[in-house]
């Protein structure tokens, strides 16, 4: 599966920015693969891109419409299926990361096949995969894990094959989730796999590769979240990384969705320590990224300046103060470029 | 989803009686629900039962047909279909454990709506499941591990259940896998369920119950198997032991289907207690199960008393020697009906 850009983003008529995250989420890492924003009466979402129909926005190079929002219930409004249908006609591939397939409505699914234009579900992969097989595949590997669900493992992943790539690193960002696939134009959205083939999924999202190469692998859940453990732990297994940063949001006490309680950044570290030996026995923490936007500056330097001596690792804020460090650690610990 | 007995046992012309285990399986622990099988000509598998077309086995009773057989690559042979639409026609539903939707055939999926009988694929849960929430249920719950994957787990979860019940428990066996849902009427097939939703399908198959009943709850994979282990810590979550037993094949040096070395039986209960101690603060191992096929009496005995005396936990065969050692066990720790 590759899902090509340039990309028209269709955020339909949501209520507000939330609802419309996937689509922003893109703008944020890959404003030069969007031409555009097509958006209904109503819409109260903006990616500050110019607002475009799709015979305009084909007219101007896209090739894919994602469906860049997601409306109360996840289904797709009949009202939106008219505007998908124009894009196909307009000569565009569409991509959704709707739970409902495009192609189970019918308008959708004759247009695209009279018209020859794809359709792309991320959260149904089309991709047939192996189970994993633990064996040690050649080239590098980085995940990011987390004391929780939505701490950042995404935008630190993003960060790290950015700030690796400007220290002439080979590192490419590997999708796990919806966004990540829109964001890369590829990968696995891996909590809608079958739970039979999480690991191999992960062992398919990052292949053998040059020794000096990086996957920097997108990470999901974290081990300690029992809503979605078994997602993180298939994908710990199954990318075998050589490295991980621990992503954690400092003013969270409960974790998302549940009552858990938060692990401390120790906890996350030893387990994945524990478990990924499995798969990579050299598996190591190379740094720690922290959400601070609730904090001021300077207790964020303070903040980070503990979680940094009390672990012994670079500890940053990617999006505060970009991921120099960690990089930094990289090179120390496995060879610069 | 209720798969309702008693059942006639479809074993096709499968040439050998691996290819039939689910059917055989059913008849090892519920020969009292199987009224006969149905088998085709050239078929090597025998479950030792009155052969018996369609609809001869709906006169005697049989209310529904299970497909108990797999043939090589677990698609759905036409010569098979003809055999399905006969059982329909006869009046019983259909259970399949294929990988395949019966529902996908056509022939199938339309007599089944002419007939109003049931289609069942267990591998294709019907279930829309909500994510797990890690909430204390009331009620126990038992849960058999693995130092691997095929190792005894739904045999002894099975036979707790029975030894349980002879002491006056009030237990109940609660299937994740496709053999156990045929054996016990109900449950999901875990390893088919979407990643999201492991812990939440495991939570929905042992809901709140009397303080004193117990879900012994069929294990899957192993936190230790590097395809597998995503779907087991989700088990482990959602079905949040008190008690659980590790489930061991003595003879076997690598993890079934990967070159990965098997884990210690103290391995096991350390990172079962280290990770379910999430969704179940008191978890604790109260038995062994050790599968002492390949060993003489003697051996098998001497092997079991030195595994017992290394962990301080009753250990037993439980095809051999019996449960009863480890319901005794459940009883001091937990209290006697």
């Amino acid at each position: 599966m590759e899902i090509h850009h340039p990309y028209l983003l269709f955020l339909g008529d949501v209520p507000d920015a939330l609802a419309a995250k996937t689509g922003l989420g893109i703008v944020d890492w890959r404003k030069e693969w969007c031409v555009g924003q097509y958006r209904l009466y109503g819409c109260n979402a903006d990616a500050n891109l110019p607002d475009m129909a799709p015979g305009e926005a084909a007219a101007n190079g896209a090739k894919t419409m994602i469906v860049g929002a997601v409306n109360a219930g996840g289904v797709l409004p009949d009202h939106w299926v008219e505007s998908i249908v124009a894009a196909l006609e307009a000569g565009m591939d569409v991509a959704s990361g709707l739970h409902m397939r495009l192609s189970d409505v019918p308008a959708i699914r004759d247009t695209a096949a009279r018209t020859g234009r794809k359709l792309f579900d991320v959260r149904h992969s089309a991709e047939r995969f192996s189970t994993g097989k633990g064996t040690k595949r050649s080239g590098k590997r980085l995940l990011t894990v987390g004391t929780d669900c939505s701490v950042g493992k995404k935008y630190a992943a993003l960060a790290l094959e950015k700030g690796m790539r400007d220290q002439g690193f080979d590192a490419d960002f590997r999708a796990t989730g919806q966004t990540g696939v829109f964001i890369s134009g590829r990968g696995v959205a891996l909590d809608a796999v079958v739970a039979d083939f999480i690991s191999g999924a992960a062992e398919w999202i990052s292949p053998d590769a040059d020794e000096a190469h990086w996957d920097v692998v997108e990470g999901q859940g974290s081990l300690y979240h029992p809503s979605f453990a078994g997602v993180t732990l298939g994908l710990l297994h199954g990318s075998q990384p050589d490295a991980f940063v621990v992503c954690h949001e400092p003013t969270r006490k409960t974790m998302r969705g549940v009552q858990t309680p938060l692990p401390s950044i120790q906890d996350v570290i030893d387990l994945t320590v524990r478990c990924g030996r499995l798969t990579n026995p050299a598996i190591r923490c190379v740094g720690i990224a922290v959400n601070t936007a609730a904090l001021g500056e300077d207790e964020a330097r303070k903040l980070l300046e503990t979680i940094s001596v009390d672990h012994d690792l670079p500890a940053t804020d990617p999006v505060r103060f970009g991921v120099e460090a960690i990089v930094e650690r990289i090179g120390k610990e496995f060879g610069n470029p």
